[in-house]
């Protein structure tokens, strides 16, 4: 796999030693979330939304939404995801910071549509909720139709990681430092009652047993 | 309080059941969390940068970094803060969905200086590591300086709660549904090895302890 384009705005000017260009350590921040902020230009001004996404090797597929539908034909977007794994608790205020991974993701989209857009969808909805494209009703003609779903390339893109300790250790101010960890976890499922009748598949269930 | 205004982009187009008005719902967002994407427009094409943020009654107070120093005086930025709180496992897969709280901030940010700047990194320290201004080493000039932060008036706010089960009781393919809950937690905070000699003080202590 080769690496990611280095362009003008993804070289990392800043902070230089958090930045990854493996295609792999894209991957690692994709997998391990559902959410991004989708941001578009619209009349001008930013838009920021959050979304649910999907990946395959090439492209990531995002529900387009509101954002999907202020879009302009062949316009850039820059897609965003964060996993927020902590504080960073150093000596002075200064180096405080947060311990993160994040991807970000500049493409020009394109709105699929027919089989592209099912098998998108497809590939979206498993990332989600694994399991879910076989157990649930699949969308209708009418349903797909009211559903928006971009692809991105993923072809221009920069990672970042923050881990580990504070770095002011030999700071003056000589006091506790270190780190806050913030975990996420699945909870148990909470049956919707008018399901009651129905178990909880093993599917589900499976995400929040420790494996 | 007022309301926040609606103005064409946050009055809220698309589900609009979600959509909430009241200052109250804006702050609730705003306690929630420590970490917004910022956009702004860069060259004419979006930038969404993870980074942390802090908040009085009047502004929202956003860590510039990279994004900081990419704008150019006068011109608007958008603020979104997004919690994930589950997964909408509905009987379609049309319907599923992500339980969430969001705020979208738009606004003309002011890059801060001297107190003020001072004042801001204040508020946004003690907002995201409560009790380490006083704790921690406060800022040297040189480190003030080399510190962007931006105000952004929370004056044009849009907030989207959307929570519960999900809304196809009555789909004809009847299995299992419900919701997925998903959590953030704080976990014990872990010593930097070359602070071993202080203990972690009270108020990192109490960000853990159940209250």
């Amino acid at each position: 796999m080769s690496d990611l384009s280095a362009t003008e705005r993804t070289r990392h000017r800043r902070l230089r030693e958090q930045g990854r260009t493996d295609r792999e350590a894209l991957f690692e921040v994709l997998r391990a979330g559902f959410v991004c902020h989708l941001g578009v230009v619209v009349d001008g001004d930013p838009m920021v939304v959050p979304t649910v996404y999907g990946f395959d090797d090439g492209h990531l597929y995002v529900h387009g939404s509101v954002a999907g539908r202020s879009l302009t034909r062949g316009t850039t977007v820059c897609v965003t995801i964060t996993h927020v794994d902590g504080l960073v608790l150093a000596r002075s205020v200064f180096e405080h910071g947060v311990n993160y991974r994040s991807a970000m993701i500049y493409g020009v989209p394109r709105v699929l549509e027919g089989d592209e857009k099912l098998a998108a969808l497809r590939c979206l909805t498993e990332h989600v909720a694994p399991g879910q494209w076989d157990y649930a009703r699949r969308p209708n003609r009418k349903e797909l139709a009211a559903t928006t779903i971009l692809a991105v390339p993923l072809a221009e893109a920069s990672v970042k990681v923050r881990e580990g300790h504070p770095e002011d250790a030999d700071d003056p101010h000589d006091v506790w430092a270190g780190i806050l960890p913030l975990t996420r976890s699945w909870q148990a499922p909470v049956t919707d009652p008018h399901a009651a009748a129905h178990p909880v598949p093993p599917h589900i269930l499976a995400r929040t047993t420790p494996h």
